[in-house]
């Protein structure tokens, strides 16, 4: 598919859909986001475990670069190694190195049929579990996310299939094929995810309930953020192994601070939204907030991980970004900002610290 | 996996296969070439179509950057955006901007089974027609390969299963999963390949006799350059829907230039190996065959395509990547290669064309 970069990325996938086809990255808000603002920040989400990120689907780009030329990078074309990854270095960029005005897309055949099932557990350690039984089993889902259990004693109310009145954390995986691929790949899910579970592991099959099940999930940042009017979410991604210590991590640096913390994500990637609640309005909260939001950062470091697997870095991280990448990679980078964009007038402070 | 560069390819595979595990990157020399070199070449392969290439499966690098600092990029993290793509930089770079010392490599579980279909058609058309039915019909193959009547005619007396005398096309499917996936999509397969079929598609099941199978494709190369002693081969992709212009202009080009032409190569990636054979001493057979190869480069960019998808552009092939880029890409890419290296002391002359 080649489209504009203003196209949203909902309208993206009906497009695909309508056509037998599917364009497999779906971010949160993909009604409200453009697929060219999906492509300069590599927006992720929940099918990224088995798919890959907006990056993996994206052929080329066109863009325009300072001081004004069109740069076409790539093509409609499924190989090329004509010239060094322009597509990709324009690919998550941020706006710092110019502005994506179309892209080709890659699509694959819609899968038949798709199931979600959802395990709770008594703690992060059972769901972690459940989580390494699952990526040990051989079972490939085409999602695999968590709510820890501050995540859910905002959200499990509206839950919208049966649920135990608490849980310690909810592991969701989701397989797509087809229809006799995917009972068979529900019951291999089940059976990863029954031990340890505080019910039998909830399957939801039929197509309607299944977007209900989502529109939950994408709820889950809005039901956190309503316990005290505001939220500081960091997104960050440690290897996969360590998840269970990331997020009891997170609720230990909330303590440190004084205030209430969570996390949730794609289990699958290690990538977890580590959120601190706070009242928006009260200086001394927002402070903690971001002090502890600082402890997450050094938190990613240490697991040897990243400070963001898809939220990107924009004004506020750039200050982590040179303990993150080490010297040689910020060299690097900001003399290919200067490269693209020699008067730093592209988005300029973020992203990419400059010496 | 954590590797150093010097790995065999062959060596990656066998270690991820006794571990349940794939890598599935298959370019053609896996005993002779190091992971190091198809990291630097973005290498691909059949298995490219599904899988996609080296790159794909590449999540971090280590690499040596003028004048000697340790660049690391990315690691064993499934998604991170906290800096510009420098790992898809260096990917493909062929040595240009520094060398790749390791890398982290994804693996994914190893399928259960595989199987080979492959039908032969009276000529291009009718291939085509074959290619078109597999892609739109919603299978998803994990190869899908061609060889035309010229590299058939080199190859096909030692064909590992039943094969018709000569044929205008071959086509090449494979599949993987579960066992009942595989005998599913393999009775898909058959049913799409067999209209125009020259015989029933022939199915290739036991591991042993796909291990032939498999040796024997490899082989097609050496089989071809033995016709007269050597050949000028060129590695071209075009938009899959115009693979049948692109096979029937090869042997046009020839023609004119009086050497006898034939391609085979990733058809469902578009991606041909445009070869004329030549006697390597025969100085104006070799002259001829260059001429021929700057036609097919011409042909891959006037079909909308790019004049390499995973041999790369080397020495040879310099001096067409300003028409293949365009000059904004090529300016770009000049100055990132000055910025890891200014002295031009790492591959000079090579791929990247310089001011």
């Amino acid at each position: 598919m080649e489209v504009e970069a203003g196209v949203r990325t909902g309208t993206v996938h009906r497009i695909a859909r309508e056509n037998g086809l599917l364009f497999p990255p779906d971010p949160g808000a993909s009604e409200q986001s453009t697929i060219g603002g999906n492509i300069a920040t590599n927006a992720g989400g929940p099918h990224a475990f088995r798919y890959g990120v907006t990056g993996s689907w994206v052929t080329g780009v066109e863009a325009v670069v300072p001081p004004g030329e069109v740069l076409t990078s790539g093509g409609p074309l499924r190989k090329n190694v004509a010239g060094l990854d322009l597509t990709s270095l324009m690919i998550g960029s941020e706006g710092t190195l110019g502005i994506v005005t179309s892209a080709w897309l890659r699509l694959v055949p819609a899968p038949e049929e798709r199931s979600v099932v959802v395990g709770f557990y008594e703690d992060t350690h059972a769901g972690c579990d459940a989580i390494a039984m699952i990526m040990g089993s051989g079972i490939q889902p085409t999602a695999l996310e968590f709510l820890d259990r501050g995540a859910l004693e905002s959200s499990l109310g509206s839950f919208p299939a049966m649920a135990p009145d608490r849980a310690g954390m909810a592991v969701i995986a989701e397989t797509d094929g087809t229809a006799e691929e995917v009972a068979r790949v529900v019951g291999e899910l089940v059976e990863a995810m029954a031990e340890g579970a505080l019910l039998p592991p909830v399957t939801i099959v039929d197509h309607a309930a299944i977007r209900d099940f989502w529109t939950w999930r994408d709820g889950v940042s809005i039901a956190v953020t309503a316990q005290r009017g505001g939220k500081i979410s960091e997104d960050v991604v440690v290897p996969v192994e360590l998840l269970a210590e990331a997020i009891e991590e997170t609720v230990r640096i909330g303590e440190s601070h004084g205030l209430p913390a969570c996390s949730w994500g794609h289990a699958g990637d290690g990538n977890l939204h580590s959120s601190f609640l706070v009242d928006l309005s009260d200086e001394d909260q927002m402070q903690r907030g971001k002090e502890a939001a600082a402890g997450i950062f050094d938190m990613a470091m240490r697991l040897g991980g990243s400070i963001s697997g898809e939220h990107g870095i924009g004004s506020l991280k750039t200050a982590h970004v040179e303990d993150a990448l080490g010297p040689v990679a910020v060299r690097l980078q900001a003399e290919i900002k200067k490269v693209f964009d020699p008067k730093l007038l592209l988005n300029p402070g973020k992203k990419i610290p400059l010496p």
